[in-house]
């Protein structure tokens, strides 16, 4: 398999590494020479020949940032007599805007395959890209009409030898759903965070992991993420609308002394958080938590672990909580429960402080 | 030392446990007769035997709901002849609450040294208690003007007996301050979770790690948390205010197409992530993470943390992420940066498929 990935940054690395270890063939470009570079040298592929070698691909994946994505589309197609490749594909967090940007550019719509793989860091450019940054996750695949299937088999065929899972939608839903799991969360953790600025440290002081966990995201890459919420402004833009109301809302009542309407917003909230599907992507929270307290020195954990693995047990998640000036820390082992018995029962032999 | 819990939930049973295990005598009352059975069942002490007896403790550890506080501190005062305790506190997630109620009910604040250990857990009830629960955690005291420094040093001395860090500061900073990195953070969570409450199936397929964590602290006790936030509601409601103009501001700004001012907002979000310490008290992202694909299967966490205790490498915190559908993972091991090179090269030579 030969493939084209037409713009070097984490998104696109990522693709051509995971591509070669699977022993594809893989050219680059980007409009900086010194991201393509970096990602030769990071042993991403080979710089794509000049047009006028006629040199083809089987795919080009395009993973330039949403507003772009047309243009190199374009580009690419117009390339030589037959384009570039055979089949296209994109990367963007968005898929109306490149569809809709595509069409209005007269592209080939037959040889597109609007994608867009549910992976990501909070670091960015070809250094931070890892062949195993797809492994297991959602790669979303939302073909035009005029997508033909053999578009489709060739770019699932891809998603599938990047370790994702690919799922097929529409462009529609698709820019509606990522509004509502990624892109409007993304804000809300921005604004909690951004009342952190101007906080005293001695507020700071007393931040607890739900903080931590709440505005983790807010740290990504502020260019990027303004141009993936501009381009899926409307659903975007009513979620938070509604987040708004629920939190303004919510001040008022508390204002005005009404607990009772702040707790059916906490109620909602509860039953929101329960339908977000596990790790595994099966039954949420299908795991149960054995705690241990561990010294914090090195080889502990091996020995936690081992002691594990002797019984025969699968830890399915670690948590580790630190204990800033003291010698020890809990960690927090998820296991299926048919086997939390025989963790606490193995640990407990063991000698390790476990709590039933 | 002696010390009664009143109050056998998830924080009273845990500071019970933390102290027998430091070799306290514990007595145990809860208004509930089955969470004070359980309780002491669990191991967590005696029942506090009756007023008749004339029994007297060091510290009465008030563990109620923060609108049953100052009752409960006045009956213990009341108790007896000089009281159930020379000293109390309580636990109460809001101060100026519980102390303005104390003082309206004619309490002795000299005895009484307001406190709050943040530590908590989704789950609640004496089941849920852990002794080690307190371990490195900040454990705020917010004496009043009245309270004797006698009273100070015994309570710090209890905080520091399970293990945590106490930090002294006033009720009204500290409501002010857990209105903006606990209280309001919930509530933010909870509204972004409630919009989950009626999305497809498909949508939550495409959920990430990201809105797995700004929702994760939406799934806590409804009743616990309205009572809290209605007990702090002025500063929580000036936060979550902000937030919700923020918010309002941002879907306005992209309805209108005006991408540059939510850069804004993105832009504040991360200069106030980078604002919360790390897990260690000292400065935010310390660590470094090295990636290791790793099999799904009993025993390849041990052989992992083995390789990484023979080079004398201390892992200070794992994440792993799972792959629904394939037998494999990553672990996202975090070093000291300076022993970042020491793993990798450690791990590469053991064969382990690492990203450098």
């Amino acid at each position: 398999m030969r493939i084209a990935v037409l713009g070097t940054g984490l998104i696109g690395t990522s693709v051509a590494l995971a591509l070669r270890e699977r022993g594809a063939g893989v050219w680059l470009a980007d409009e900086d020479p010194e991201a393509a570079r970096l990602a030769v040298n990071l042993g991403a592929g080979e710089p794509l020949p000049t047009e006028a070698s006629g040199v083809y691909a089987d795919v080009a994946v395009i993973a330039v940032p949403p507003a772009a994505v047309a243009a190199t589309l374009a580009a690419a197609q117009a390339r030589g007599s037959n384009g570039l490749a055979r089949y296209y594909t994109d990367v963007a967090s968005v898929k109306q805007l490149p569809v809709a940007q595509a069409r209005a550019r007269g592209c080939d719509m037959t040889s597109y395959v609007p994608g867009h793989p549910l992976a990501g860091r909070e670091k960015h450019g070809p250094a931070a890209a890892r062949a195993d940054l797809f492994l297991g996750r959602t790669w979303a695949l939302c073909p035009a009409p005029e997508t033909s299937e053999q578009a489709i088999a060739a770019v699932t065929a891809l998603v599938r030898e990047c370790g994702a899972v690919p799922m097929r939608t529409d462009a529609v839903a698709h820019d509606r759903w990522v509004a509502l799991v990624s892109h409007a969360p993304h804000l809300v953790a921005a604004a909690m965070a951004a009342r952190l600025e101007a906080a005293p440290p001695e507020a700071l002081d007393l931040a607890g992991q739900g903080l931590r966990d709440v505005t983790r995201i807010a740290a990504g890459d502020t260019g990027l993420w303004t141009q993936i919420l501009a381009a899926n402004a409307e659903p975007v833009a009513e979620v938070l609308a509604a987040v708004a109301t629920d939190l303004a809302e919510a001040a008022r009542m508390l204002t005005d002394g009404d607990p009772k309407s702040v707790a059916t917003l906490l109620d909602h909230g509860q039953v929101g958080v329960a339908r977000i599907p596990g790790k595994h992507g099966g039954e949420p929270r299908e795991f149960t938590a054995v705690q241990v307290v561990i010294r914090d020195e090195p080889g502990e954990l091996t020995r936690l672990f081992d002691a594990a693995g002797a019984a025969g047990v699968n830890i399915e998640d670690v948590r580790i909580e630190h204990s800033p000036g003291l010698p020890v820390g809990v960690a927090e082992l998820s296991v299926r429960p048919a086997e939390a018995g025989t963790l606490l029962d193995a640990l407990e032999a063991g000698g390790w402080p476990v709590r039933r």
